[in-house]
């Protein structure tokens, strides 16, 4: 499969982003409650990706509530409800689930039609924002090649398809300008071990993991010109939510004058929010973290702090790319040493 | 058995730290060769509990090496040095090999009485230091009860008894002065989701366990009211090499205007070394980071940078605190929002 999402004429067919990088398996999802289970289990995960799971969802059940009989409009919206809950964080993915929605009045081919464009339009959409952020590194930085610092994912698993934070750096290395990735293993769920560094292995570029709280060393010891991240929900001032870590990952970019960039679709912002602290964030299963591969990693019973994002304000972040424009911070280093 | 190591007439005895939280096995060391794989295996870890290996270590080797024959000096010397290598960044162990190889003329009862008494001492160095650090974290914060945070384990375990930071909060919380300890898991080997939280499991301490990465997102929650932490070496100039992630986290409480404090006995002080630059930091396995009880987390020879400590600068540090003093630094704080 070309993309990461797709349909087989009867149902949705997702890449298991669980099963890697062990195993590449495709996942057919042929209810909404499959697709439901897929995103809340993180089997399909990456906010760009979750808004077209969510069009593809909204699809599936027109498709399927057509088929059966009467009150469509009404089950499609409640199932279209359903899915926009699945998780809370990304905007993505009522925007995607909003936009299919609207077509329904025209029949559920029509939302089928809009929810493969959509995953067409990603795919460009990537691909221009990547250009861009690639354009605005080279800018940013002098040494040649480049060590960039990335966390979790943000390549192809994580959109259609070319990936957004991940996409510039593979075109950067295109460009025969990364010397390195330093690759954040990001807590719990492993994204950037498990999936990144598969990535990174896959298009044939350098790149070496890290446990998430060596980053800040690694800039200390001038081992980080670079750091790109990807975001779930930018608010109208520009504050970012995106996986928990990147909070961290900006103060100590900020600290070491490293310039912090942010590559995001234009739907990844929401303009209903005026700042990050209006973001609603995430706590997952206690199990993410007392828990790995099934072996007990904490005292049974142990209480656990797990929120699957944090926020990063504008002050922070150098830039944040989409594929229309670059919205830049003035930036000032920080007064520490 | 009341220490966590300790001699049973022919044999080191210690808790085996990577049995925890699971199990509570006590490992019977009849040969340095054994001790020093306990060591590097972190069996045996924490600055502290190193030292005192090491002293019991010189202590086998002379008895051993005594009871069977000639060269006795130049053999337990060669083995002393074996044990001082086994880690290098803690400089408590070769300061406790050191010691217990001083009193070698004297022969090895001599040598073992030393490294007895070690034990004895750390337990009443930890406790003066812990009394010390926990007046202080007092005198620093106004918020009651307190919320503190910690990184990988100081605490009974990793020390003779009554630990160095973690024996502070145990401290704090006997005065019910602690609302809630974050305890930072600590990856790769978790000894705070393992060992520490164990260990206030054990005290009933209420605790959270966070990954490393939300330490930070915590402090900009709220959530922190002073940091603490122990240390494995200390340069002249009073930075601190410490469990990797510990620079993050001074980092980001420095950004907050959070206390930062670090706990550790005199012998953690290294006055041979002008400055944090000079201390030798340990690279271990990649499979620390690429495998979780036994299963793969990361490609097939994925590349891993995994560095097992980091260096803060003094100028990060509010204070260090040991059985003797308390080094204040001037504080302001960053100019990041």
């Amino acid at each position: 499969m070309k993309t990461s999402l797709g349909w087989d004429g009867e149902a949705v067919i997702a890449v298991d982003q669980r099963a890697l990088p062990g195993e590449y398996r495709l996942l057919r999802l042929v209810t909404v409650d499959e697709l439901i289970g897929a995103i809340q289990s993180l089997a399909i995960r990456g906010a760009p990706a979750l808004g077209l799971a969510g069009a593809l969802g909204v699809a599936l059940s027109a498709l399927r509530r057509t088929a059966t009989g009467n009150g469509v409009t009404e089950a499609v919206t409640a199932d279209a409800s359903r899915i926009a809950q699945a998780r809370p964080t990304a905007v993505n993915l009522e925007w995607g689930v909003r936009r299919a929605l609207g077509r329904l009045g025209d029949g559920p081919d029509a939302v089928l039609a809009e929810a493969l464009a959509m995953i067409e339009e990603d795919t460009a959409t990537n691909r221009a924002a990547a250009l861009r952020a690639a354009d605005l590194v080279l800018s940013l930085t002098e040494r040649r090649p480049l060590r960039i610092l990335t966390h979790c994912n943000t390549g192809r698993l994580a959109t259609a398809a070319g990936g957004t934070a991940l996409g510039a750096i593979l075109e950067l290395a295109e460009r025969d300008c990364v010397a390195e990735v330093l690759v954040d293993e990001t807590r719990p769920l492993l994204q950037g071990s498990r999936l990144t560094a598969w990535e990174l292995g896959e298009a044939g570029v350098p790149y070496r993991i890290c446990v998430d709280s060596a980053a800040a060393a690694a800039m200390a010891r001038g081992l980080v010109d670079c750091v790109l991240v990807g975001a779930d929900r930018i608010a109208a001032n520009g504050d970012v939510a995106n996986k928990i870590g990147t909070y961290g990952l900006a103060v100590a970019a900020a600290h070491h004058g490293i310039p912090f960039l942010v590559v995001a679709p234009e739907s990844t912002w929401d303009r209903t929010l005026p700042e990050g602290s209006a973001i609603l964030i995430e706590e997952r299963d206690p199990a993410e973290v007392t828990h790995c591969a099934g072996t007990a990693l904490a005292p049974v019973g142990a209480a656990v702090y797990n929120p699957a994002f944090d926020v990063t304000p504008a002050s922070l972040i150098t830039a944040t790319v989409s594929e229309e424009r670059t919205v830049s911070r003035p930036r000032t280093r920080d007064s520490g040493t």
